[in-house]
C-alpha cells in the first residue's frame, strides 16, 4: 500500500509520520523521502503493509502534519487515462500493448486524434477512438470539442502521445499537473518546432526525448524523464527521426510508469521522482 | 553531518531515529533509508544539521535500536587510504590528482607497488611510494612485507588500483570490507584472468568495469559500481584495453566517492548504495 | 540499393569493387568496409544508386573477387520471418506493431508458440498463430512438429522472441545463421537459466540483454547487439525482471533492424555490424 | 600509417584511391569513408601498411582526385598542443597525466592561464606555464599577449581546457579549426553562461558536456563529442557541478583522442568522426 505526502518542511516530520505507522503497528517496507532545503519543502513516498481503515489512517497522518499537507493513503493503484494523438503510432501503440496486457498501471479510457490515422489500431484493442479534427475551426472550437469528449470520461491523466497541436493556456489550466507530454528532443535544447531537423543541421552527437507535465509555457513544464542516445554523421535526418521515435517511446513509457505508481511529485516547475 | 545506521529491521525504526533527531531539535536535511524485506535488514543514511555532542547523540540513537545496530554519528569525513598498484598508471593517477586538489574525500597515505614503475608519479605529488616486489619469494612472504608496511599507517581503506596479484584469504581477512578493487570487466562476465582478451574473442558489443569489495572468493565480493561502454568490430584487442582503462578509472572514482561519503553499506555479499 | 560482400582479404579488393561501380557509372552513396587483419577477412556493405541489371552487376563483381566471395546485390529489402514464442508478450508485441505499420523491415509470416497465451494478440493483427505444445512428447517430436509447420512458409529468419525451450543441435543446424535469439542477460554473464535471479543474488548494478544468432553452444552464438541499464538495491527481483523486459524489447528490435537491413555479417562466431 | 582525404564527391573516388594503393602494392588495413550526399562531399580515412616514399604516394593520390582535394599521407602522429586554462584543474590534469605517460597522442608544449592557480600542477610535470592576466586591460591587449606567447611555440591545436574567457572573432580567425573547447553543457541546451545553474533551476534529469571546435559564434562551432549523465532531485547545484566535471573531463579526452588520431573532419559546421 502506497502513501504519499507533500508539505512544508519542519523538524520532526519523519518522526511524526513514522510514529503514526508504529502506533498503528504498520510495517514500513520502503520509505523514500526528500527535503528541498532551499525551499523548505518535504516529500515522502512510503510503501507499507496493507491497512484496512484508510480514512482513519489518513486522518491520523494529516493531524500530525502542517495544515498545507497533501496526504494520499493508498491512492488509486489503477489510474485512468485518455490519450491524445495525431498521426504517429509508436507511443500510442506501446501504451495500447501495455494496456492490453495489464502492465501499464493505468487503463486507457479513450483515444482522441485530430486525424483518423490511428483509429484502426485502437479498434484492434477495443479502445474507443474519437476523431476531432482541428481543421476549418479555430483553436477555441477545437479545444471545446476535445473538452466535451473528455467530459464523457473520468480520468486521472491526459497523455499527449505525439499530439502535435499546441494547447491553449485555458485548456492546460483546466487539467493542472494532469497533462503529460512527450517532447521529441532533449529539452531545453531545440524548444519548439522541428527539433530533429535543427539537431541534424547543428550536427549534434546525441539526440534525446523529454517527458514532462504541460504548463502554459510551451515545452517548459516540469520534466519527469529525459534520455539521450548517440547519433553520428552516418545518420540522415530520417535516421535521426527513426532513432528518435525509439527513445520517445521508451522515455514516455518510463515517465508514465513513475507517474502511475505515484512516484512523481511536482514542485516549483520541477519534479521529485522516487525512482 | 552524516549519520549511518545498519541493523535488524523492526516496526518503528524510522520513528525512533527521527524521534531522537526531533528530541535533540536536529533538522534532517536528507534521509535515505532501505529495508531488505526478505532479509529483515535496515539501512539508513542521514545528513543532519551539525550537533556538538556526538557521543550523547550516538548514545541516544543506540539506545532505541536493536542491540546489533551499527551506528556511526559523524564518521570521519576525510578518510585515509593506502593504494596498491602494479604497472598501470590510469587509476592511480586519477586518485593522486584528486588527492592533490583535495577533492578525493580521502587522503592518500602511501602507495605500494610490486614494481617501481609508478614511483615517479607518486614522487611528483609528494606521496610516499614503497616498492615491494613479489619476485623470488612466496605469497606469504610477499604479503607479510606488505602488511608490515601497512602497519606503519593508519588507514580506513586499501584501494587496489590495478594491483595484479591475487591476495590470499588470510590477507583479505585482515582487512574486512576495507579492500576495494577495480576489476576490468563487467562481473560476473569474464571472471579471472585476461578479461579483455576473452571479451575480444567472444565478440562482445559492450565492455565494462566493476568496483567491488574484496572477499575470499576471487572477483566475487560485493559490487559497488558497474558501468559499460559500447565497442564494435572496429575495436582491436588493444583498442578494447585502451577503452577499458577509461571506464576502469571512471568506475573506481565513482565507487571511492560513494564509499568515502559513507553512502555504501555491505550486507550478504551485496551493497546498498545511497547514490 | 544495397550490396554486401564477404570474402578473403587481398590487396586491391576495394579498388576492384569500386572499379566495377565506376565502370557501370553507379554512384556509391555509402560504403562501409572492414578488414579483419588477423583473420584475413574482408566485409563490405555499399549503398549505391539503383541499377537495373542486377545479374550483370553481380556477375561483374563476382569475377573480380576471390572465388569464396559471398556477393549479394540488392538482397530482398523486405525479409520474411517466423517468430517463436512461449508466454511473454513484450518482444512479440513490439514486432507485431512494427510489422503492422510496415516499419519492421520484414514481414511476419507466422508465429509459433509452445503455449496458446499469445494467440489472441496475433489474431488481433491478422498474423497466423500455431500452438505446438512441447508437453507429453520428446524434443525430437516437438521440433519435428515445428519444422513441419515452418515448411509451410518461406522465411529468411527465425526469431526467438522469448522462446524458452532449448533447441537441439540438429534443429539449429537446419537454419544456419538464420535463428536470432534475445537472451535475458548481458552475455557471457549469467549464461543459462534464471539470469535475473542470479543477477539479483549477485547484487549487480547493471542488467542487460543480448541479441545473438543461435549456434549449437547454448548462449554462445555470435552477438549482434548488447545493452545494459542501471539497477540498484531498490530493485526487487520482480523489478529487475520488469526492467529487463524493456531492455530485451529494445535490444531485439535494434538487432532485427540491423539484420533486416543487411548490416550484419557473421564470421568466426562474431559479428561485423555496419551500424 | 594514416591517410586522410576530403574533397568534392564524384563517381569513382574510392576506386581511384584504392587503385593507387593497389598499384603501390600497399595493403589497406582499415578504410572508413563517408559521402555527404546532399552536399556532394567525400571524406575518407585509411590505415594502410607503412610506405616509405610519402611524397610520391601523396602525389599519386592527389593526381586522381578533384583539384580541391585535401590529402594528408601519414600526418604527424604526435601532435603538438598548447592548453589555455582558467582555474579549474580537472581537464588540464587529465591532459597532463596522459601527456606524462605518452598516451595523449600529442605533446603539451605549454599551458597558459589567466590566473596562476594551475601553475603548480604544470610545474610538477615539467610543462611550461605562463600566467597572462586579463585584468586591467582590454580584450585586444589580453589576446595580443596570448598570441605573442603562442608565437613562441609550434602547435597543431589550441585546447581550451575550461578557459573561461570569450575569445574575439579576430583571435579565433587566426587559428581556424585549431581551437578545441569543452563546453559544460549538452549544446545547444544552455548556451552561454552558468549552464549548471540554469540546468538546476530547469530541473533537468540529465546533464552533459560538449567538445567542439571554436568558431566565431559562441558555443556554435562544429561538435566533436557529446555525452550526458543522469541526475535527479537529490543533486544540489554543487552536486551537478561536481558530476559535470567528470563528464567534461571524459568528453574532452575522447574528443582529443579522435582529433589527434586524425579521425575528425570538419565540414559545414559539422564534423565527421570515424570513431
Amino acid at each position: 500500500m502506497v502513501i504519499v505526502i507533500q508539505c512544508k518542511d519542519k523538524v520532526g516530520l519523519v518522526a511524526d509520520i513514522a510514529g503514526v505507522m508504529a502506533k498503528f503497528n504498520i510495517n514500513i517496507l520502503t520509505m523514500r523521502e526528500f527535503v528541498d532545503i532551499n525551499e523548505g519543502a518535504f516529500f515522502a513516498r512510503l510503501v507499507v503493509e496493507p491497512y484496512n481503515d484508510i480514512a482513519v489512517l489518513q486522518n491520523a497522518l494529516q493531524k500530525g502534519l502542517p495544515s498545507d499537507a497533501m496526504v494520499k493513503v493508498n491512492p488509486e493503484p489503477e489510474k485512468k487515462i485518455v490519450v491524445l494523438v495525431t498521426k504517429e503510432y509508436h507511443c500510442l501503440s506501446d501504451i495500447l500493448i501495455r494496456n492490453h496486457f495489464k502492465t501499464l498501471g493505468a487503463s486507457v479510457e479513450a483515444v482522441i486524434g485530430n486525424y483518423s490515422y490511428l483509429s484502426n489500431i485502437c479498434e484492434r484493442f477495443g479502445v474507443p477512438f474519437y476523431e476531432i479534427s482541428h481543421e476549418e475551426k479555430d483553436k477555441v472550437a477545437f479545444e471545446n470539442e476535445i473538452k466535451a469528449q473528455l467530459a464523457q470520461y473520468k480520468f486521472d491523466y491526459l497523455v499527449l502521445a505525439k499530439f502535435m497541436r499546441i494547447l491553449s493556456p485555458e485548456f492546460v489550466a483546466s487539467y493542472p499537473n494532469q497533462i503529460i507530454n512527450i517532447h521529441h528532443s532533449f529539452l531545453p535544447a531545440f524548444i519548439g518546432a522541428n527539433p530533429y531537423k535543427r539537431a541534424f543541421h547543428r550536427g549534434v552527437k546525441l539526440i534525446g526525448a523529454t517527458a514532462h507535465f504541460v504548463t502554459n509555457d510551451l515545452d517548459e513544464g516540469p520534466i519527469i524523464v529525459q534520455q539521450t542516445i548517440p547519433v553520428n554523421h552516418n545518420y540522415s535526418l530520417s535516421d535521426m527521426i527513426r532513432a528518435g521515435k525509439e527513445i520517445e517511446t521508451s522515455v514516455l513509457a518510463k515517465a508514465l510508469h513513475f507517474v502511475f505508481e505515484d512516484r512523481v511529485f511536482v514542485f516549483n516547475n520541477k519534479t521529485i521522482v522516487f525512482e
